[in-house]
């Protein structure tokens, strides 16, 4: 094997798979990353027990050339050394080349590299899935389905299924759900293309999974694939192919969770709710696991604050744009307000309640996609 | 007490006082911030066992009004919700106000806080130390000669004086001496008055104080008063007046370990020698102490390499200025040496080498007020 190519692009490669590498896996040989020269170009492969990410460089592409030369062949490298290795490479090329005893030498400028490789041989084989059950979206659309749903999942693992974002396609509709049954977050958009075979409520794709997927694509308008299987998922573009372990089990029924009427109905500019909610949370973090409290006041002001006797008080009023319906007093966690705000992109919000003990729902002003819900805390 | 004052100001003023604070301190109350508004100004303090700082903010300077009203008095409030009360406030301007019974009430725009805060008279008193051994320094120099030597210091308990940096003066200069008894960093200016009473070889400032001093002195070619006593050593800025204790015991006799004779002299460019020196360590780390080889090849060509057997090998060639003198092959830590060459502000450097068994020295090309002395490691 041997292949001399341009050292950023390569240096890309391996940030993208070394994000599904950990040192600290079951199967050793996974601990390494693997490269395959073939004649059209070089495959990078990173994998643990959950996510396998292969990216692919071309020879050449838009008339940049990434290779000069190559020979096919395939080695497995410590996904510990050979990244900082490649980042620290003198020159704008590195050369790559293995021999018969398994040995890697790296060669950029005077700086010469040997290390100890091992067999591609016994590299678990990943299988490119087979399926009819595929669609495209555009990346920054997935993207940011993912932000507006990964946060809210669940981060322990008593309820193992609650740790996923479920996807669902209902009505012509792609849907992303995540709770960890405190809050709920929920995005969904139109499908071009009506898909029909879609699995039903079993698709969970692990929050972790999401957030390093999420990580990986740029933020642009090209097309992404996504297939799925029984027990996995795979996430396509033009160089990257990332597949993930789906969760076992079927997700919860979310859609009765979510109130049909509403008794109080609030609309305020979303960046001054969100940090007069952050200024009450700075005094209910401790012993008083971030609840604060909010309380209507007439029809264009409500009071936002929160008490933690041994420390002190805050309170603020924040005049809004119009509220709705009747008086209220509600408590709720700070940090799961904080998390819905975050996300939403309009300037104002619609808060609609129904009632201090009941989960009440936060959404854009002027679009219907995006659905975050909050169960309140009892302190009335 | 009262005092309206401008946020920001009062936020800079805060950070750099809370880097003298811990909540884990043996007196409970200096886990506070303490603050005095006098007739001219507000003062803060923060303070653990070992340094205390002091930051006034006028009621104007410059032509800037940074106070509007204030009423004299002072409290202690938590180092903990404080800053970050002041740090989101909704507006440019704060109030904060005092009670009788010791309830501080912060209103910025319609945010109002009430915070429970501690009687200022529980506070220690901070001595104001008494000396005629003073001298000053344009900010940036000292600045530059606690960053020439504070990361030499010792981290290990052993021999706690090593822990910190020598203050000496010698023949008109002031110099600043580190070392973990592995490797030496000296730096030396001449002094524009002469300093008579300057204690002998006693004068040692914890690293740490010197670090956190650093982090708060903006880069500037202000003066910095600096007085000694026994036991504690001050800084004094315009507003800033940071104390810090000395450690107790004599520091070692550096100056013999100093080789006065080379038998072989490096002149090499930094950057290259440092990236290189920066390779060849990323095959040293572990199971080899960071150790890497040096070799001369030739008057004109280095070798530099690193082996470790279990996972590869380094090497690599470099071209340098000039080698004169007996070849040479010597071992030493890859970490010591890309510490001393970090902070050399010169294109060149100069290794003085007298055998592979004995200390090196590294200094500029252009001047002697830097010298970093590094001990090799013997394995060839």
């Amino acid at each position: 094997m041997k292949v001399t190519i341009n050292r950023d692009k390569l240096m890309e490669s391996i940030q993208h798979v070394t994000k599904a590498i950990s040192s600290k896996t079951a199967i050793p040989i996974l601990s390494g990353l693997k490269i395959q020269v073939k004649d059209n170009g070089i495959k990078l492969t990173g994998s643990n027990s959950d996510i396998t990410i292969e990216s692919f460089i071309p020879v050449e592409e838009e008339g940049i050339q990434f290779i000069d030369e190559l020979e096919a062949g395939e080695i497995i490298v410590h996904a510990k050394y050979f990244p900082d290795i490649i980042r620290k490479s003198p020159k704008d090329t590195v050369m790559i080349e293995t021999d018969e005893q398994l040995q890697v030498t790296i060669k950029s400028g005077h700086a010469e590299f040997h290390l100890n490789g091992q067999d591609a041989e016994e590299y678990p084989q990943i299988a490119q899935i087979q399926t009819d059950t595929s669609f495209e979206l555009p990346i920054n659309l997935l993207k940011n389905m993912i932000k507006q749903t990964v946060f809210a999942v669940s981060t322990s693992e008593t309820r193992p299924i609650l740790t996923g974002v479920n996807l669902r396609v209902e009505e012509g509709q792609l849907k992303f759900v995540a709770t960890d049954s405190h809050r709920l977050a929920a995005s969904n958009i139109p499908l071009e293309t009506p898909l029909d075979n879609f699995p039903e409520s079993q698709v969970v794709v692990p929050g972790k999974s999401l957030n390093e997927l999420s990580k990986i694509l740029d933020d642009t308008e090209e097309k992404i694939y996504i297939s799925v299987t029984d027990n996995q998922i795979a996430f396509q573009t033009n160089h990257l192919y990332f597949l993930s372990r789906l969760l076992d089990g079927k997700y919860p029924e979310t859609a009765r969770l979510i109130p049909e009427e509403s008794k109080t109905t609030l609309l305020a500019n979303t960046k001054q709710l969100l940090q007069a909610v952050d200024r009450a949370s700075l005094l209910a973090k401790e012993n008083h696991n971030n609840v604060i409290r909010l309380q209507t006041i007439g029809n264009q002001m409500i009071e936002i604050s929160s008490n933690s006797p041994e420390i002190g008080k805050v309170e603020e009023e924040l005049t809004v744009e119009n509220i709705q319906g009747e008086d209220l007093k509600i408590s709720f966690s700070s940090k799961y307000m904080i998390d819905a705000l975050k996300i939403m992109e309009t300037d104002q919000v619609r808060i609609e309640f129904t009632g201090a003990m009941r989960p009440f729902i936060i959404k854009p002003t002027d679009h219907e996609q995006i659905l975050q819900l909050i169960l309140p805390v009892r302190t009335f």
